[in-house]
């Protein structure tokens, strides 16, 4: 029997007492933390479904199983979907409704269940309202039905704990704890429950390896006037740590988060953030009176405005990362031209130049190594049997990012290793200028992402092209790449207004499937502009040559062409210490000025 | 006894029926309808406060008076508001709580009145949830306790109705009455109201005058798949009136509307636009659950993307405006010099000759003529006892439109009629590059305001500089100047995509206070780029030329130089064959191309 089909007989046999049999069930891709990395064990929409891109939801009724997926992952889907099983659903097509709309247009009296552990409280509440008004009914199932079919799952994971030292972090957890208890108060509230696991780590100063690409650990913490607690695998937790901790915070097991959040419930003001908490917590909490406030966390925005000590150490990755790019690019335009070289055999290459540091932990992500065609596909990734080769005339887009002990990058390049097509330069060169607008825009205090995103995308719309995605994310500081909510976009929602010490990805790009795709990617931070007060300027912190191949200088106007010599002049200066030899003279070619190419 | 004495009074006689007596009670500025601008009859916080402007809260408690007012307004505010009753809040200043955050401070208990008719639905849930938590109420006070006060207020008007002429309006009342029937359909509702203003004068083709400067009426509608009711004053109502509603509405009287609301309550399923509908309505509606959905009226959309009739009448019309413009500004410059000009005098001078066209109504808004250190006031509105003169040396600022029987202008020209400083021309040529951005831009279908209102600040930003307003607002075809939901502004809320046929104007600017103030303004339409599928470009409505007093031409790139010429060439070809004479050659002169300046 398939494991849908089983879960169907699970939805068909829930006891009166819970309210009898369901009519569907969602099975999303998030987990109890609302993780966009989640651990093996709550991989349950990949074990029902088979598909095992990062983000997708499914559902199950009693006739049909329904995936629904963004232009990402289409293909992925198609291939890894049982199609006499599945319905993909491709989201962001005009004719398919969104999950919620498909969810809102079954038969009135449809009863469709969840795991409230697994959405956000509003979106709980959203669908559940949205339900209600079409005569159907969102039901919490307290036991996932998934699980209920999973004997062998793997067990929860609990890498080692290590404290993030005090020169990259900045501030101390007790000082972290103490602005919080601020915040709490300046809204009217004495309880805060924190449930990401990168809001975790970063407030308490700690860092390990429970999922993939992510330096956090599964944990919660429940902070109040009074008292900090930390819910944790304690079988992983050494005295170091536990002296780190010491009068700030007090050690629980993970299994006893739960208790301790229904007894604290009645006597506390709660500060739930109900975009990024379970509809599960809100529900433990009890009487919802009790939520006094459900905006962001507070931990999030401080989390996102990086702190001097932070920055400092951001600078320095980046410098060492920007040399072990370098030291690899040297290699690859040797490499590439004798044969044999393919999109992995370049993509482990990378990393074992990043590896050389003492500091690197692992990739921030899975490196996008795109040859030709596949550099179309936005969240490519190749794997060796099907890698494309790259060689003396191919197109290659590389995308990839260092996790280090003290920072985090995320850098992306675009070469031609032959002559790239009129068309392709052309382009490229737009792409180039949509970053370089975006990385000399001075800015208002005050200002939003999406208020500044079209300036990276002007260059294409100036002759009808565009991107599907945004221009930059919030990147963490030795935490998540991916780091919410900073972010430069044209998504109108969680929009926020870019601060001083955000650091954000500046990339835009151009998509042409089944040809080629170009991306380019520095990192930025906002920093304080001199010049104009109440401005922001941009700082970029990535620091890696642009290599001629795709770049057309004639289409650049004097004041982008100062940029780019600039920024050549800023990488060498900064390089050149760290390199020697033959990767020297590479960095020293590589950043000359405009006017000396070719 | 002053009116706020005599407030306090009633405030603190509120029967035990109703709760009892008030801490504080709350005049907002809007109407019933909630307008912008309010018939006199309902001008209760003018009335009150003796604050004249357009946009402005009070709060009355037991010993204080208080009026929310934001930097538009502060000059007229301090000069009109008595400082022995009064407190000035200043809106936008850092220090200054909002109206809610204060009221959500008054002490735990505290019971605020208002009027429930004066607030949108959304906006009275909201501040009653926040009052809530809060420990206080906001009670619904369902009577005017200003008006109870007002035995000699002016009667509500019945200005009379007009047919708005098929040849302008290009569909039919009933075409678009059928069009929203099938809207509500897909929402699965069966009922709607139409409140605003220019909803019900666009939905039923029809025009009046019972407020300043906008063609609208005093009325509501009721629309259902078998009835639609328009309740408004009937004597007003002539027979071509009627005729052109036989088959498509009845007619009702307005006073009316409220008990066939509750008839008709408790059989349908509403569509109540929350935001732009009171929360007297949704309570006479009665159970909340009646209310199926809430989201932005269909009407509103319909009514902001114009249809080919109503963007060749607002052509034509702009071609006429442009003309009256072009007459005046070519009188002006011959009359400045002479002497004994003022800023009402030119505004009136403008006015008379827009007035020659036959199809002229009166002004589109209260003209903004400042000179000098007046430009510097965003909604100065200069008055004769006061004005300030315009002389052969002055800075001058003319922000104006009219109603026309078949559309609505708004224009903005800043001029120097000696030679203006050069921090001048350079921030005013600052301002010209960023309304020519927004004029050149192409935008995928589906971009939002918020995306592109920084590409007309860009130029401002790079110097440190920037303005306190939106960039553009929608406006209406033969209707209100000022039309929502269309904005292009930093403001996130509301944000729609822009639509073909949607007329936004675009008006970037720059303001010194104390010294001068430049805007620049063009109405612009999104239509169809035939070079780029899937991309919007902007047509220019109007057609007036730049006046190269504060112009730089030097730094105009090649691309806004080439922009600036085409336009001049337009506006010449499109005008021409409407000027004679003095007023031709002033035409010709005036959109020479650049190179042939000075």
């Amino acid at each position: 029997m398939s494991i849908v089909e089983s879960l169907r007989g699970r939805m068909n046999t829930i006891p009166p007492a819970e309210g009898g049999p369901l009519d569907a069930y969602i099975v999303p891709s998030s987990d109890d933390h609302q993780s966009e990395y989640t651990p093996e064990r709550w991989g349950r929409r990949a074990r029902l479904s088979g598909f095992t891109g990062s983000v997708a939801d499914a559902v199950v009724t009693r006739d049909r199983a329904l995936l629904w997926a963004d232009g990402r992952y289409w293909l992925q889907a198609e291939k890894q979907l049982d199609p006499a099983l599945w319905t993909l659903m491709r989201s962001g097509e005009r004719s398919v409704p969104t999950l919620h709309q498909w969810l809102g247009d079954l038969p009135e009296g449809s009863r469709i269940g969840v795991d409230p552990r697994l959405l956000p409280a509003r979106s709980f509440d959203d669908l559940a309202k949205l339900l209600a008004k079409r005569g159907s009914r969102l039901v919490a199932v307290d036991r996932n039905l998934i699980d209920a079919d999973w004997a062998d799952a793997p067990p929860l994971p609990r890498s080692p704990l290590r404290p993030h030292p005090p020169e990259f972090a900045g501030r101390s957890a007790a000082d972290k704890i103490a602005d919080l208890r601020a915040a709490l108060r300046a809204k009217h509230t004495d309880a805060h429950v924190v449930a990401a696991l990168d809001n975790v780590a970063w407030l308490f100063n700690l860092r390990a390896a429970d999922v993939a690409y992510n330096p956090v650990f599964l944990a919660y913490a429940i902070i109040t006037p009074d008292d900090a607690a930390l819910f944790t695998d304690l079988s992983r937790v050494d005295d170091q740590v536990r002296r780190s901790l010491a009068g700030v915070a007090r050690l629980e097991p993970y299994v006893g988060f739960e208790s301790a959040l229904r007894a604290e419930a009645a006597r506390r003001r709660w500060w739930i953030d109900e975009a990024a908490t379970s509809a599960h917590i809100a529900a433990l909490i009890g009487d919802s009176a009790r939520i006094v406030e459900r905006s962001r966390s507070p931990v999030t925005l401080a989390k996102a405005k990086k702190n001097n000590a932070e920055l400092a150490a951001m600078r320095d990755v980046h410098r060492r990362d920007g040399a072990a790019m370098a030291r690899f690019l040297r290699w690859m335009f040797d490499a590439v031209p004798k044969g044999g070289q393919t999109e992995t055999t370049l993509a482990d290459r990378l990393q074992a130049f990043r590896a050389e540091d003492a500091r690197f932990i692992g990739p921030a992500f899975a490196t996008i190594a795109g040859e030709g065609p596949n550099a179309a596909v936005i969240h490519y990734r190749p794997e060796a049997a099907t890698a494309r080769a790259v060689g003396a005339d191919s197109h290659f887009l590389l995308d990839s990012g260092g996790q280090y002990l003290d920072g985090t990058t995320d850098i992306t390049r675009t070469f031609h290793f032959g002559a790239g097509a009129p068309d392709q330069r052309e382009r490229a060169t737009r792409v180039l200028q949509g970053m370089i607008a975006l990385s000399r825009a001075r800015i208002p205090l005050g200002t939003t992402g999406i208020q500044i995103d079209a300036l990276a995308r002007r260059p294409l719309w100036d002759v009808g092209l565009d991107y599907a995605h945004g221009t930059g994310h919030g990147v963490g500081a030795a935490l998540s790449v991916h780091e919410w909510p900073p972010s430069i976009s044209p998504k109108p929602l969680a929009q926020i207004a870019i601060e001083l010490g955000m650091v954000c990805s500046n990339e835009p790009g151009y998509y042409e499937p089944g040809r080629y795709g170009v991306r380019t990617e520095n990192l930025i931070v906002a920093v304080q502009d001199g010049d104009t007060p109440g401005f922001i300027r941009f700082e970029t912190l990535t620091l890696c040559p642009f290599h001629p191949s795709l770049i057309e200088a004639s289409m650049l106007s004097a004041e982008e062409a100062a940029w780019l010599d600039e920024y050549h002049a800023t990488v060498r200066a900064q390089l050149a210490p760290l390199l020697f030899g033959e990767d020297r003279a590479f960095l020293e070619r590589s950043t000359r000025p405009i006017r000396e190419w070719r």
